[in-house]
């Protein structure tokens, strides 16, 4: 409904922009023009409205059929491309949710225990793509090794220092990234 | 004073236990076998328990001093080796520490100052080091374009991510540095 839309932009921003633990429905109520009542009967609590906001983003990006199109790749330096692409069109749809995330689980069990499911989902993803190019890794560099320079190498805190601290361009990031997975996993052509 | 390091120590052990926030003075009072009121008298309040315990260990480090010596090396790979040793001494011995001021920072303005400036001066050391090598670097990448790479690999949760997580062994994660500073920073010998 139209109302539940308001409310999950208003938060959104007004989770970025202040930090998660400093908005209040109140503040959110007052920012949608919408009673606080009705947010609470819409959403039942604030972690709710976060989980909601991030739901409706993860929807739109369709993450699990891209990486089973990205490992399927006949040449592992396409799927490593791939793979880039993932991550930067996730990253730019919802670095500042992500953000807000981490910040929500240091206070909530609930938000903690999602991140900590969606991290496992993310791990399982790229172990898929790592033995799916395991025949392909470096010499010296094991599945697990492949696993936890891939887990290094996307995460948000790289995104943060080159795209928002650094004003590197989402294209540079996603170069940047590919080049680097592929020299760092794969054997030299 | 004996009692200002006992009152670290347990400080640092709880900080790194449960957090910053959830640590009271009281409990470390109980945990140090020392009066509150002792510790309010020679520290002032938590925030300087947790500076001076960032002091103490840095100071052991001798991180500039190190620095220079990196960014004098002839071969700009032998300097990113020593370049890679200084992070993962700095981490070995204080990732607790640092992870601890990640999360005051986010409660404690002051302490969040404290990081601000810390972050000022690592900037500062790395780009030192990448203009001193600034004929060597790769084709298409900038003396602030290696700066934000160098940034991005010595991140603390890169570390965390490796170490912490993946139970890498620090010269593992010594190694991926170096080579990973050389690769990306480097033209091709």
């Amino acid at each position: 409904m139209a109302t539940k839309t308001e409310v999950a932009a208003a938060a959104r921003a007004l989770f970025a922009d202040q930090g998660y633990v400093a908005t209040t429905i109140a503040a959110i109520a007052e920012a949608a023009d919408i009673p606080a009542q009705t947010i609470y009967s819409a959403f039942g609590n604030k972690a709710a409205i976060l989980r909601s906001i991030a739901w409706e983003v993860a929807g739109t990006l369709d993450i699990d059929r891209a990486h089973e199109e990205a490992l399927a790749q006949p040449d592992p330096r396409d799927g490593l491309r791939r793979a880039a692409n993932i991550q930067r069109r996730q990253f730019e749809q919802m670095y500042d949710v992500i953000d807000v995330y981490q910040e929500a689980a240091r206070t909530d069990p609930d938000i903690a225990h999602d991140l900590q499911t969606i991290a496992a989902n993310r791990e399982r993803a790229f172990r898929r793509h790592i033995d799916a190019i395991a025949s392909h890794l470096a010499p010296g560099v094991s599945v697990d090794d492949g696993v936890a320079i891939y887990l290094t190498l996307v995460l948000p805190e790289v995104y943060r220092t080159l795209v928002i601290e650094h004003r590197w361009t989402t294209d540079s990031y996603e170069n940047w990234l590919a080049n680097a997975l592929i020299t760092q996993l794969l054997r030299s052509p």
